[in-house]
């Protein structure tokens, strides 16, 4: 099966120009299938502050009424979708960016929550590898927005580090897909004040402890959780890493950055 | 050749919600390759005034900033683009959403002007009609936002009509293209005060005479302008109607709705 590389860009890289620039020269520069998905929080965050719309967070998660809807659509298939799809076609990548409506790749429903009423967030119900290798196969680079549609004529808010594993999943029968985590951080952290301290290979069962002893950052949780679920359902690999490392970890055979998942 | 419709919605038919539901229902039922293009000035100028951003206009078009560009990327770009395709999706029509900038589809460069300075605002060099075709061609329904790209990595302003009548003449080697203008006016009127006054065919002579008269709406210059440059470069037919009557003009051989233009 032909090589599908699925990079998942997110954290504070998406708000400082400089780093981005330096990413996406080294992902336009994978000469092999490639999909980028964004994230945008802080962006989001901003506009809204901006707008002065309240920001409400729950575990993690942003209560996303209709007014927050709205400044992300604005902010996540807007902005910071249509300012990295230009990037990478002034970089010689042929990007071509989409949210879960587009093509119909990605339908989902409103989350049920007996406690907590979320809003407008999406649990992901089917990927449509259909529609996404068609355009792969017309060599264009789908760039993903953290956006899914429920079907009905509604947009919904969902985290970008589950569609990407949902979509690297989704593509795995097709392609041999590998998963890329890249944020400001050098990798999985054996002790979350000390940058040094990357752990190189992160089985599952070492996940496990280090969740119930609480030592994992909360903002990584989402990250692996996905990342063990995709390896189960056919990923070929899934790796987290400074998105500066890109480069590396694509040209080395032996991983010497970033931590890599095991199962 | 095979037909393919290209439909601009504009105006105030895009903030309202109602008239927008049934436009979409109609364009969505037409039974052949077909793309969508869509203005959303209304909406631009609305967020800007919510963020205190200045609205300038001169001589009906809109000066961008980097502010206004910001806005109307989220705009066009986010908000009016996924919602039309959200909802396109919901009537069974496999919409995408595109700038200029995704697929490379619509190169531009920054409008020169020695008087006034238009900010970033583009002028079309070249639609790439291939990557169109690719989308078309794999039964994908294109709706394209009013933005186009300089291949440097900005994003730009473009007028929707002409981003219409551009991409219709691209493409008119390739198809047997139909462009309709649709927005809340029933055509192109006798008498702008008079909407009983709907002139059914418009020769390029009397379109002259009518503009050295000063009788018609300035928001209808770029629509037959644009029109004519169309039926020049080899489009078939170009018609302006009132949104409501897609269908209508879509289901008889003998246009009883809205104007045709005519050389």
């Amino acid at each position: 099966m032909e090589e599908l590389i699925l990079v998942k860009i997110g954290g504070s890289i998406i708000e400082d120009s400089g780093q981005m620039t330096r990413f996406l020269r080294q992902f336009a520069k994978i000469d092999r299938k490639k999909i980028l998905v964004h994230g945008g929080g802080r962006s989001a965050t901003a506009l809204a502050n901006q707008l002065g719309v309240e920001v409400q967070m729950v575990e993690g998660r942003r209560v996303t009424d209709a007014e927050m809807l709205r400044i992300v659509i604005m902010v996540y298939g807007g902005l910071v979708n249509k300012t990295l799809v230009s990037q990478l076609q002034a970089c010689g990548c042929d990007a071509l960016g989409l949210t879960g409506a587009d093509a119909n790749i990605i339908k989902a429903h409103r989350r049920e929550n007996e406690k907590i009423d979320y809003g407008f967030v999406g649990d992901i119900d089917a990927v449509n590898a259909r529609s996404v290798s068609q355009i792969l196969e017309e060599n264009f680079t789908p760039v993903l927005a953290p956006l899914t549609h429920d079907g009905q004529g509604n947009l919904l808010n969902t985290n970008a580090d589950t569609i990407a594993a949902r979509v690297a999943i989704a593509l795995a029968t097709r392609y041999n897909v590998r998963l890329l985590y890249c944020f400001e951080k050098p990798g999985v952290l054996e002790d979350v004040r000390n940058e040094q301290s990357v752990i190189p290979i992160l089985s599952r069962e070492r996940y496990r402890e280090l969740k119930t002893a609480r030592r994992v950052a909360s903002g990584m949780l989402p990250k692996l959780d996905n990342g063990y679920l995709a390896l189960e359902q056919g990923v070929r690999s899934v790796s987290i890493s400074h998105a500066d490392n890109l480069d590396q970890i694509m040209n080395t055979n032996t991983q010497r950055q970033g931590t890599r998942l095991i199962l």
